[in-house]
């Protein structure tokens, strides 16, 4: 059954003729103006509808438009005017002020955004606005193969989510993008504090090429109308549509064939723990192993030794799939075991590193050479 | 002319076996023991021979032995053993004591080391020991497709090094092995100084995959017969090999065909000025568009947002070989000029990131399909 958009929340989407072909404009339009929360990128390149949206937090908004195509990074002032002009055109159509509708964009960095072919496409683009996700789903996605949405029940309430991203995936978010309403009535500080430990424990735990991108941002929004019932459920709901647009996320990275959950257990606190997941899931050499189906531990010793000074070899224990490969400082093992796990199109590693309470799974792919390819060209 | 080793030290090479075919066992021999210094990887997970040769600083020593085609690394108890025999073998042979013998390893990670064949072959190479590098130099190569040799007068005296590594190189050194002699007079603890400076110059300022290995080494060796004359011309002479010595290794990284000189310049100082031209250098996204000849600038400003919280995108300015793209925060420039720039097997990324006294180049390569098949098999 197709994804509704929870109660409140309506979009829209349109090929407005950034991209050469496909669906690159979508629109978000909340009933009244609603409670929301958000989650931005760190990276001080940050582009220009993320400047923007970051600077509208605490206050009620009406809509939001976002594009493919274009990130709308980069492009100085002419950029900063291109965003304004955005959120004018919708707030035109909704009657409101431009300063309650959010923008975000994604595509190369540094190219003019076409504006006047996004205020052209609002109007029409408006007058079709239902409850449907998809669509709106197909328009944001750029180098994506799939549509990534999640939904989930909260008590009476429900949880619905869109998300995009194939790459640039990073700690910190990825170069992606993610919408979120709940028809749940819930104020906007709480809002930010579930949504940021939901983000925290999915987007924030993957990796796909270790490159930050200059637009992530991760919007939720609450349209007030059912009774939030018990917080918990609510907070349960997103962690659930998070993780699971973010699994997509790494299951349609760019070229990757294959999902590798790097589990570290053992560490002196989660944070250290997260520091050595990544490394492990930064590693190209092991990502390209990982392609070749090579169970090349020792890349995965070498990645973990990286990342932290205090690494006992002698308290270090490495298994791939059930297979231990190095167990407390020494080889161990059936390798065939190992490389028969490494088939499977999702498999994990398993990292203990010594007996401290830090654990975490991080979520990462395989280094393709089509990973190269697609990213080798394609700027001007 | 064939470079020579500078007197007093003498070298040979061999087929041991460790390898399915080509020279795989190195021996120095230095004629009185002598002064030396050595860098060594900061990898939590550092092989046997590392923690050996390190354990060693501060004695002068007799020699050395080399093999490639397997690391030693991730060994375990029987790592330490094979570490210790090899050591004994050469020590025999020498009539010296076993803590006189430096030992080093560069191949796989994790595979049990056949220290019987080491063993076995280093009285034959021993017998056949003379002045001649490139065999020595053939020996210790792993996926390398050249030897990388470089020699330097200092005064009277000479500089002569010669490396190993294409790729895991990483900042705080590489899957790299280097050994250089000079056969002027020089104390242990100036030598170690001026090889710290001349090691931070060059191989600290390499990056390809930034993967950092369990057995990066540097040795320098100083037979002391000839007296040193100004300190300051065996220092440049050692910063010289060093660095030809780092830039071989980047022009034969792992399926690269381009060396990319990223400068950064602008920097609060010179410490941030390294980590965002690292950041530069560690992108796969960048290297991957340097792959394609794609001018793919805003991957540039993406990688140094993303390293530096206190960037400011309107006192940024790109370059790309001698054309501007990204003008303090603007868009700008010939992309077409600039692709033009990459078409040549060597370019220069220009990164202006503000008005500090900072700067830095950090040599890297493109990332290409190849260097994931290079590296998507071979354990097992």
């Amino acid at each position: 059954m197709a994804v509704k958009w929870p109660e409140g929340a309506r979009s829209g989407a349109r090929a407005c003729g950034i991209k050469d072909e496909g669906p690159d404009l979508g629109i978000i339009v909340l009933d009244r103006a609603c409670a929301w929360a958000g989650t931005f990128t760190r990276n001080a390149a940050a582009a220009a509808p993320v400047e923007w949206s970051r600077s509208l937090l605490g206050r009620p908004v009406r809509g939001l438009v976002v594009n493919s195509g274009n990130a709308n990074a980069c492009t100085g002032a002419a950029g900063d005017e291109a965003v304004a002009t955005t959120a004018q055109a919708l707030a035109t159509e909704l009657g409101c002020d431009r300063d309650q509708i959010l923008v975000a964009s994604t595509g190369p960095i540094g190219v003019r955004l076409p504006v006047d072919k996004i205020a052209a496409a609002v109007p029409a683009t408006v007058s079709g606005l239902d409850r449907d996700v998809e669509g709106f789903a197909r328009a944001i996605l750029t180098t994506d193969t799939t549509t990534k949405v999640s939904s989930r029940r909260a008590g009476d309430a429900s949880v619905v989510g869109v998300a995009k991203g194939a790459a640039m995936l990073a700690p910190n978010m990825a170069t992606m993008l993610a919408f979120i309403v709940t028809d749940a009535q819930v104020d906007p500080p709480t809002l930010q504090k579930i949504l940021d430990a939901a983000v925290d424990r999915s987007f924030n735990r993957i990796s796909v090429d270790s490159c930050e991108s200059t637009n992530d941002s991760v919007f939720a929004f609450a349209t007030g109308i059912r009774p939030s019932g018990e917080l918990g459920a609510l907070a349960d709901a997103l962690d659930y549509v998070c993780g699971e647009l973010a699994h997509s996320m790494v299951a349609d990275a760019e070229g990757g064939s294959k999902v590798v959950r790097v589990v570290v257990e053992g560490a002196f606190n989660d944070r250290i723990a997260i520091e050595l997941g990544r490394a492990v899931a930064a590693s190209t050499l092991w990502r390209a192993a990982v392609f070749g189906g090579d169970p090349n531990w020792g890349r995965i010793a070498a990645a973990l030794g990286s990342a932290s000074p205090d690494l006992e070899l002698s308290e270090l224990s490495i298994s791939i799939g059930n297979t231990p490969v190095f167990v407390r400082g020494e080889p161990a093992g059936d390798l065939e075991a190992a490389r028969a796990a490494m088939d499977a199109g999702e498999f994990t590693v398993g990292c203990i590193v010594g007996a401290g309470p830090g654990s975490t799974t991080i979520l990462t792919s395989d280094l393709s050479p089509d990973y190269v390819t697609l990213n080798a060209t394609g700027t001007t």
